[in-house]
């Protein structure tokens, strides 16, 4: 898992937090346990998730079994507390108190995003509630582990600016699935309505149910009970975009990325400023 | 599976090593963390070893399933972490860096543990070598915060009494199985011969098999095949005894006892250290 490439974001955030002046001794162990956080977290989902493959890889559980991935996971996550005690930072107490705040968050969203695998009536806000968990937290430690290894005075603002960035991301993501050009997009399109995922547009749809048509119904509960198919895809895109939710979305996604370039801009015009400007925009936009 | 008791041996192991006179915003929040760190091995071993209760209780997949006690000992290592953070100790940085390493240690015991599950040809080495990683890391932490909370010129001697200390509980315990009075122990006399453990015991008397009737060797498959019965046990003690091996384990556990005795004798005399010599004799005694 951990050479199977991914993104590499939150460490590369953590560095372009901290900026190009910052020794690498103070940010660099903490930006690798920010990445083996990340890490013990899709090998211990996986198996929650019963995740097939994951990278273009099998799944750890998958390979091994499911008692070697939960050992993998938790030798994960040891080897980012030693890694985090490698920096020679003067703030590794905050770190530490920064590190052990966000591994919790991140697991209770994981266990909120199970919950809401069985539950029929979430809202907009709980959803929101749990990718804030599940995905802004350890990019907001990121973040504030960046800002703290050069004891920058706008670590607040940073770590709002991930806090919206981590939310706008996520949603952009869950339109994607629907929304973008299968060339570009690199996951089979439609992929979330075939595995019955609970995304912000599936969420924003349901509280349309009471007013849906008999096929509409039959549709939104096949997605529900993991039942839609392929041939299910383009319905569900006609189903959201008639109910305007890919239009709730936009709005929503837009507005958390105003949020995180506001936070942004209250951080003093510098080359590391302008390097996250940059990252923003390439993370939300997929370019590259 | 934090508030089932247990007997709270690593936390009053931390104590003991700061002393009556450290301030306990030191050590307090350190010897939580290792507790919890403990509670987090027993969470996910008793997954991976398919046990169905601990503590007088069902273990906590049993009573909630798979994905729920993954995230649970997920949740209790993020604890530990956070309890870490909250010690107002200068030492925190050297804390952490023991704490890292000591988790990491503990999962690579438990991974040599299952591993060893499935070999028939296990050294008396090997087993030490897994015991040392499975229970004295966590024992060695819990002495080592201890002195690092007052910053004694001991830690290196109270890492090794307990070091050595583990190896001689690990070694009672595998002994205890068959050799203590039942109203006393608390367990069933013989559980680790009907549950086929890899014991002290079992990988001394392995040794002998070349030399064994064809009943003794009959028996040792039962055990390594989990396929051993209450009835197996009292044939079990005699074979054991016949070949010397409980003489072995109760040399063996001697030795580490005076090597324990022996690196607690290099600390000055001091109540911590009187304190410490009771704490050995009650541990290794099993008297309360």
């Amino acid at each position: 898992m951990l050479t199977a490439g991914g993104k590499r974001v939150r460490p590369l955030l953590t560095a372009l937090a901290a900026g190009p002046d910052a020794p690498s001794d103070h940010w660099l162990p903490a930006a690798c346990a920010v990445e083996l956080l990340h890490t013990f977290t899709l090998v211990h989902d996986d198996i929650m998730d019963n995740a097939a493959s994951r990278r273009g890889r099998p799944t750890t559980h998958v390979a091994y079994g499911v008692n070697t991935a939960i050992l993998s996971g938790d030798v994960i996550i040891a080897l980012a507390t030693e890694s985090l005690a490698r920096t020679t930072s003067p703030t590794v107490h905050f770190m530490l108190e920064e590190f052990g705040l966000a591994f919790r968050r991140v697991c209770e969203g994981q266990a909120l995003d199970k919950e809401f695998e069985l539950r029929d009536d979430l809202t907009v806000e709980e959803y929101l509630h749990m990718i804030d968990l599940k995905t802004s937290k350890v990019l907001e430690l990121a973040a504030v582990l960046g800002a703290l290894a050069v004891e920058s005075s706008h670590k607040e603002d940073l770590r709002a600016f991930a806090h919206h960035l981590g939310l706008a991301f996520q949603i952009s993501d869950d339109l994607l699935d629907l929304t973008a050009d299968q060339a570009a997009f690199g996951k089979t399109i439609g992929g979330d309505i075939v595995e019955g995922k609970r995304t912000l547009l599936f969420v924003c749809a349901t509280e349309h149910y009471s007013r849906m048509n008999v096929q509409q119904r039959a549709l939104m509960d096949r997605i529900r009970d993991h039942a839609a198919t392929a041939e299910d895809v383009p319905l569900a895109r006609e189903l959201f975009s008639t109910l305007g939710v890919l239009t709730s979305a936009e709005r929503i996604a837009k507005q958390e990325t105003d949020r995180a370039k506001a936070a942004l801009g209250r951080v003093p015009v510098s080359e590391a400023r302008q390097h996250l400007e940059v990252f923003c925009d390439r993370l939300l936009g997929r370019s590259s």
